[in-house]
């Protein structure tokens, strides 16, 4: 960025568009944003006029009519492929745009690297008026982000449990580790000891979060973990991670994932290795996609109504931005849907 | 949009804020920026400074000193809920975001229900200076969009098989029927007769094309479809499809899908149904997801390499766009990956 040099060119006025085509300078900008009661003919006319004379409404005349831009900011700090890999993120954007998209409003979606990348395009974003708001994902133990969004003066909502200690308002299901100790009570109903975690990256909170309740409800139980193994979310990472724990002649016989698509892999490296599900062994996953319900056997998981938290913080976001929307209040924990992938521990 | 009404109020100036800082202008512009080699705690001053006075680098500033917005748009024609269950958004967004996301570029995804809210949306964007360009999806026959963007001046790039005579530049594989001949071949090959297409909606190209070449290539096998089927491309609609296929004494015994999520759907019901994967059913998909790989039986599909069309797709817009990158060219076409999910027709 460089300071302004000099001023810009003679540019054609809107005055001058609207008398080369014979209309007002309101029928310009309703031609431009498609409002008003213009024919097709005097729209498609007003449009012609005004590419031949070079005129368009440039960003900065926009920016004095309106300071909305109708566009909220989904930063996600992944490597790119694993927001192919883990369909998490669709089934967050799917509930974002269900409330964005009826209202005119766009998801300005960024990848980042890293932290420091993540709290630069947040600056330049404010600094050039981009976006109205922004969903902030994957809340960090000390979190530098909502200080950082408080200072630059842009609303913002963070996808985790609800603290309402916190900065800038956290969307997300409460008892989070509640559905863990669900899933730990119904394997362990079913006669499982040795039952292991595929976990997702060790550095994210819910990881944590959801480890600690995983140990601790065994304990309960008189258990330990028979392993819990981070992962970076990938089909590969989930499927060496089956493999490592089927692969000893006390083998797991249950196993949670974090998400359904390593739980989906993970059924397909135990069929391969010969074992049956549930007979041989019950797989649980996280997230309750479409696609777990259809497959043979149907996927046991949990459901974090993803979808229904990312319309929770699209909407509450909006109203943060000045929107006439009602909060929703998520007053739901995740639950256990209990289906066809779990059952009696091998005897 | 309503002309401007009167001047803004007073505003603290740039030069107020270095002077408060005891900056720079350049510094200034270097905190928001996240550019030079500001010392955080310079930067941290310059920013309190700066929110302290009121002062923000406003979009007009902005957009005089540089008309990029470093952001491209995608908008997508489907029902919110479609998104979700259809992985090839992901793959594609995984692609233009892998292009995207090192040099600095968001994606602003926009979700439109029919053409008349799209060619407005489109009018808006460029109205108000949101975007630098957009990817199209969804060719359709008679797309007024190339025309519209021409006039419009927006850069733009199609998602479809290449065509020298569209006026806006396509980006996909060639030879999109090629890979469909190939899957007729493998099954016909395979001694099935009765061979069954479940596609996507009756009005995208793309099922018009490859529902075209299907037929062909069965008729010079001396075949017909067992069934052309059109789906939503949901997983309940894949599943009634299924079943519709296989609920008579002369079932169908193999089944194309139009994409992966929809193909393993397949599996999980034809299983239900007491059908062995391939012994009694072969089942193939389009898209080649990652998951594909790690079922039992492994997937069948044809590798359409959405990623790298997306990828591609980016490039080209990117260049377009005044960035310096080369074009991709993408010359290979789709092709068919024969895993498990396909073997001998019945006996």
């Amino acid at each position: 960025m460089s300071a302004p040099t000099g001023k810009p060119g003679r540019r054609p006025t809107i005055k001058e568009v609207a008398a080369a085509a014979g209309v007002s300078t309101a029928a310009v900008s309703q031609a431009f944003n498609d409002k008003g009661r213009l024919a097709e003919t005097t729209r498609r006319r007003i449009l012609d006029t005004a590419v031949e004379l070079g005129w368009s409404p440039s960003a900065s005349a926009a920016a004095l009519r309106s300071a909305r831009t109708r566009t909220l900011a989904l930063v996600v700090r992944r490597p790119t492929d694993v927001l192919g890999a883990d369909p998490h993120f669709s089934e967050l954007i799917t509930g974002i745009e269900g409330e964005l998209a009826p209202r005119g409003y766009g998801l300005l979606l960024h990848l980042v690297a890293g932290a420091q990348e993540e709290n630069a395009l947040y600056k330049r974003l404010v600094a050039e008026g981009r976006v109205d708001g922004a969903v902030l994902t994957d809340a960090r133990a000390d979190d530098p982000r909502p200080a950082l969004l408080a200072r630059l003066g842009l609303p913002a909502v963070l996808l985790g449990p609800p603290d309402r200690s916190a900065s800038v308002p956290r969307v997300g299901l409460r008892h989070q580790g509640a559905a863990v100790e669900e899933v730990v009570r119904h394997l362990v109903g079913l006669g499982h000891r040795r039952i292991a975690y595929v976990a997702g990256p060790a550095d994210l909170q819910h990881t944590r979060l959801r480890g600690g309740v995983f140990e601790t409800a065994l304990k309960e139980a008189g258990l330990r973990p028979y392993a819990v193994l981070h992962t970076d979310f990938t089909e590969v990472s989930a499927v060496a991670a089956t493999r490592a724990l089927l692969d000893t002649a006390d083998r797991a016989t249950a196993i949670v994932y974090a998400n359904d698509s390593m739980a989906m892999c993970g059924v397909g490296a135990a069929r391969r290795a010969g074992l049956r599900i549930p007979e041989d062994l019950s797989v649980v996953g996280h997230d309750n996609l479409p696609l777990g319900r259809w497959l043979h056997p149907r996927l046991t998981t949990v459901d974090q109504q993803v979808q229904r938290v990312g319309a929770a913080a699209a909407r509450l976001l909006l109203a943060r931005c000045g929107e006439d929307v009602e909060e929703t209040v998520l007053e739901d924990r995740p639950r256990l849907v209990v289906r066809e992938s779990t059952g009696p521990a091998p005897a």
